[in-house]
């Protein structure tokens, strides 16, 4: 009860959500158009970017996909798109304050996916899991489409940052610290994980590959 | 109400929505043979590419897949299995009859999936998205599977016919057009602009592919 | 009923499902490692490997996924990490013990799935495909994620066996055989078909691959 009544306020998010959407749109328009996907191509890459996750999280969960319910993800995607169109050569320039969207919309995603299981009553796990599916299976389904292998796989802590942020809400909803103010730490802390892992370049290890299996 | 009754009775459709799904379903079976893809693979290939539309959208949709309620479209794949197997040779002589059955089975897959959404009173916008998906997300799969970046992101007016014929058949129930003449309307559309982007080798533009991103 | 009854029964087959769960997922983490996944992409490669046919197959049949009930598969593909991260180089000599547990996990997945649309009331057909769609479909997201091309799709009579164990599932159904019995012997026909085509290195025959489409 007191969980569904806050997020029904959390409104005051829905710009910041809009702004993640936006940069995650723009980062799946620009690889389609580094592959030579034509308008319509690189328009649904970017859309997939930005709403694959929160749809598979939605799938799984049994509940309509978010953006059924509304077509701001849709204009958010137009956006990026005519941003794209318009400063395509002039967005290297603007790769910090792109990151930073990217940053702040994972932040958000994963929020936003971990906060809908736990109004299921699903278990910690099962929350942190669905935050991380959120944040990066929109990504995943990007690099599928344009036929690469996910780079969440091989570079970046991107899931990892996820994970953790997941954990420490987990923790805060534990002992029932304020939502509102849970959102916020978590947030943050996926923001500053992220940077300070590209920052310093940090990567998780492989397993040792083996070439013949 | 009314849209409801009309559904059901438009059964004469489905012979032609059956040669519609053969047709996708031997474009899956020769892609996978080109690929040398065994039988089982290219069965397969040939089902997903013919159901893979409207399975997505009946997930999305949260209803259950149209094809479990009737195996016709597993017979249809057979069908198309048992063509290519036996004419496979002369199959690049009727490759202008499948074209036709193509066209004539992306139209129809289009009007289903936009009144699949409709029925739901979902607005117009995804009524289109869900025609869309209906008609191009099983060529998506099938790309996907043979490890090849989706056709239709990069060549051919493919997905914007159904976008096309997605904003007809809006403006249609709009004004309250007979159905059963509006989706005749409609998938003729379809059928001519695909035609006409063929003839006339349209394309898309591409963005300003960057190199380095 | 009688059905219902009796699947709620069949936990002594949970240690072996556990088992296969977990030969799944060690080689979903291993194909990853080759391909030089980072820890947590070996991880997620590993996890989707052992539950993405199920998944599937619960999305397809419209009930929640069944890995969000127990966490036992996730501790399963935490299990699998370990082991190929302690004895990575040790595998290669238990590639036989390993193809074990695949072979009896396959085995297990397939009655699992039948049952699943069986417990619905579907046709025959489509619990024959819900058993084929529980044995195949984590191997085929595991290849289409390491980038490549299925290998279900071009190499053994993996699925083959499956939609025989469904086959003969159908059969023992049909005539009223004893549940418990019928899914040994539907899981030991499994085992056995794969381990005869193994072993005489039994193929699909490819269709007259056309080079020009």
């Amino acid at each position: 009860m007191f969980i569904i009544e806050k997020i029904q306020q959390i409104e005051f998010v829905d710009i910041i959500e809009f702004l993640g959407t936006v940069a995650f749109a723009i980062s799946g328009i620009r690889l389609a158009s580094a592959k030579k996907f034509d308008w319509f191509g690189a328009f649904v890459i970017g859309f997939v970017t930005a709403i694959g996750g929160g749809t598979l999280r939605d799938l799984l969960l049994d509940i309509t996909p978010f953006w059924l319910h509304s077509s701001v993800y849709l204009w958010g995607t137009v956006l990026a798109f005519v941003i794209v169109l318009c400063f395509s050569k002039h967005l290297v320039h603007l790769n910090n304050t792109i990151f930073w969207f990217d940053c702040i919309g994972l932040g958000l995603f994963v929020v936003v996916g971990f906060e809908k299981a736990l109004v299921l009553n699903y278990p910690y796990w099962v929350c942190i899991f669905m935050g991380m599916v959120t944040g990066i299976v929109g990504g995943i389904a990007r690099d599928i489409f344009i036929n690469e292998i996910p780079i969440v796989f091989t570079q970046e802590l991107y899931a990892v940052a996820c994970i953790f942020g997941g954990i420490i809400f987990s923790v805060l909803v534990f002992f029932n610290v304020d939502l509102a103010l849970s959102e916020i730490i978590v947030a943050i802390s996926i923001i500053a994980f992220r940077i300070i892992a590209t920052k310093f370049n940090l990567k998780l290890p492989t397993l040792n590959g083996e070439d013949s299996i």
